[in-house]
Order: C-alpha cells, then structure tokens, then sequence
C-alpha cells in the first residue's frame, strides 16, 4: 500500500534521474500535476522478453493509475495478472535550435510511474472507474450518459497500478550554448509546442435543440489541452 | 538485414494488431509517413525485468530507427549491447465524447516498431546520425553550425535499430454511437487536437544582424508540428 502521508515517493535505482539529475523531481505535487494535465500516456511492460510500448487514456487517482481497453487487447492480457509495468507522461513543450549541434535539444516535462499493473475485477470498482475514465476529463458528464450495459462493462477490462516509484524530468530553458558560442555568428531559437483543442465537433446525428452541457467549456479552440484536462481533473477530484 | 525491396512489414505474434484490426497497417508507406510525421517518440526496453518507458527525439532512415542521448542515460546503456526495444509514435488526433461511457474514445495514429537496438561506434556513422539528427528537422543547418567537436561526439551515444516488425494504428471516424443511441437526446462532438508550433523565439544573445536562416518557414505559429518536421525529412532525405 502507498504510504497516503508521504509528500515524496521514494527515489531507488528504478526511478532515479541518471542522465540530468538537475532535471528530476519526486514530490507528488510535481507528478501529479504533470500526470493530472494529461489525457495520454504510454505503457510499457514486457511479453515474452520483448518490451511493448502502448498510448493509451489513462487517469489518476491519488497514488493510483488507471487505464482500460478491450478484453482482446495483448497489453491488457499482460498486465491482468500483476506484471510490472511503467506508464510515461510527455508534455512536449519545445525544439531548441543551438549554435551547435550538441546543443540542439527540446523542453518537454515528463513523469515515468513504475509499479504492478492489477486487473480490476470487483464489479463495484470497476463501475467507479469507468465512471471515472469519462468524468475525469468531462466532469459529471456520466450523470448525462445512456447508462452502460452488463455486456458494456464485461467487454471492457480496466487495469490499476499503485506507484511504487515515480520521477518527473523537467527541462524549460530555452537555448543553451556553450559560453564562447555566443560570439558566433549563428542563429539559434527555441520554437515553443502546444496540444491544442480546435474547434469542437458536434456530432452530424445530433437530435435537434439537444445543446453542448455546461462544463466542457475548457474545451475550445485554441485552448492548451493540459489547460481543460488538469481543470477537469481538479473540478472531478478536488484536489 | 532488412528486405529493402518490401513494401510491408512482415506480420508475426510481434506486431500484429490484435483488438480492432481493421485498424492495422502494416504498409512502409503508412508506417513510414506516420514516423516521419513525428520528433518525440516513446522507447520501451528492459532492464533488470522491468520495462522502461523514455520519451526522446529520433529519426527515420530506410527501415532503421535512430535516436540518441548521454553516455550516462540507463536507457542507452541498456540497449547499447544489442537490446530488445520497441520504439512508439503516437499522433494524438481528438476526444471523443459520445452517448454512452463506453464508445468514449479518442482518434489517433500509431506507429509501434520492434528490433534490436545497438550501439553505433563507428566514428563515420555516427557523425553522419549526428548531423541527420539535427538536418532531418532543419534541413542542411549543419552546414551553418559551430562544428562539433571530438569531445562532444565522444559523450553523445546514438542507437541505431532495424525495423524486424511494425504496425501502424489507425482511429479517425470520430464519434461512432451504438444505432439505437442515436434517438437519445444526449450531446455528442469530436475534439480535434492538433500539436502547434507557436512564435519561434530567437535566442536573447543573437549577434546584432543575425538572421533567420531559410528553411525554417514551416516552423510559424499556428502550423501543426507534423506539417513542419515531415516537410523537413523529406526535403533531407528526397523520399
């Protein structure tokens, strides 16, 4: 069980930042932000001694991690029965043009959460969370739902993982270069990224006068897609 | 060695896509496109039996990946003898909302390769990955650089994997709702999400008169990334 006092999570061999250790963090608040303002993550676990690396929706829940997919899925047979796994966030915040070579790089801001990925049998958690997987992003939005059926919800396998360990690498400074370099004639520029919503769709088979809910209002054109996820999760979860 | 004269991958227990496969490609030109599209992919290999998931830059030449880093990375240490790796792309297209929880979904394009990875040392190739890496986003900026120097490609490691098996993924039909769901009055949309470039921002110590190099056009605010750097391989690599 995670120690729920715990303001850091224990730093070990497993997550502790070699490359850069400048650039690690441990402390929940900087995780779970970073985890929080995301919608997509990357599994990755092991089969057969090959490495399978999956994106797949994924959410928090304290020191928890949730994800889901179908029955048939090979990542979800894998896992079901307590493998190990590791789930990667990346915000991908810049290319950085330097004077040389070497110094070329990007911003980006990413968690790696390692832990033992468990299938969710129970019944009454498995609703919770599915609830949750649509609620997270679109707060209350399951209250508005056609209800999931049995069949639904038997087609549907939904994984858990407790973080055992857990690092997040931050880098957002722009150019670097070495001193000397500076007196060169040479271009350099960092070119800032952003996921960004566009213009929502609403779907062509709308009944008529049926209007989009109060609460997806985060989601909208131009608007960072960490900016509406991090808001949803906050307004689902409160905290 | 790869068959350089196929047009697909081939298809094994490795790649194949199991949960929906009217979604796999298995093409070189779906695969390929989708790879060259992309800067960040998400690399996945063991160690010690537990699977590590690390974002990095990485680039496509024939049916070999390359991506590189510190000689102090864990990830690199790892495969530099020959290791197992699975190297992911994911282009992250939209949310879903639809009328019940379960068709909630998000539309996306995929790319999952498998190989060996191994250590580049021999000096001629790794020069040659070394100025690719920065010429396949900023086509011939290598030209324009501070050369590097023995010291920097000494402590730089580039990892070299051939494709033995890919697979393309494919989600981009939006909001799809069971027949009968349609009657209800409940809202539906697709939103889109598009990775943007924003304002490049020139470096703050650029010599008076330094300008923007030609060749960094598509690199402007508001272009999706993928429009840029795909632009870019092919004008580098005339395919």
């Amino acid at each position: 069980m995670p120690d729920v006092s715990a303001r850091n999570y224990p730093v070990g061999t497993l997550n502790r930042v070699k490359r850069r250790p400048d650039r690690g963090h441990y402390d929940h608040e900087t995780v779970h932000r970073l985890l929080d303002a995301a919608a997509l993550a990357h599994v990755s676990y092991v089969v057969d001694g090959w490495p399978f690396c999956t994106p797949t929706l994924f959410w928090r829940e304290h020191q928890r991690l949730y994800w889901h997919g179908s029955n048939s899925s090979r990542m979800l047979k894998s896992v079901s029965s307590g493998q190990r796994a590791c789930l990667t966030v990346t915000h991908f915040d810049s290319l950085v043009l330097a004077r040389c070579g070497f110094n070329h790089s990007a911003d980006y801001r990413s968690v790696m959460a390692f832990g033992c990925a468990r299938l969710v049998d129970d019944l009454a958690e498995k609703r919770q969370a599915l609830k949750m997987m649509v609620d997270r992003l679109f707060p209350n939005r399951t209250a508005l739902l056609r209800q999931s059926t049995e069949q639904e919800i038997n087609a549907t396998t939904v994984v858990a993982m407790d973080i055992e360990r857990a690092s997040a690498k931050i880098r957002c400074k722009g150019v670097v270069d070495e001193e000397g370099d500076y007196a060169l004639p040479i271009y350099a520029e960092r070119i800032p990224l952003t996921l960004v919503c566009g213009v929502p769709e609403p779907c062509p088979r709308l009944l008529q006068g049926v209007q989009r809910p109060i609460g997806l209002e985060q989601y909208r054109d131009g608007n960072p897609l960490e900016t509406a996820v991090l808001a949803a999760h906050r307004s689902t979860y409160r905290d």
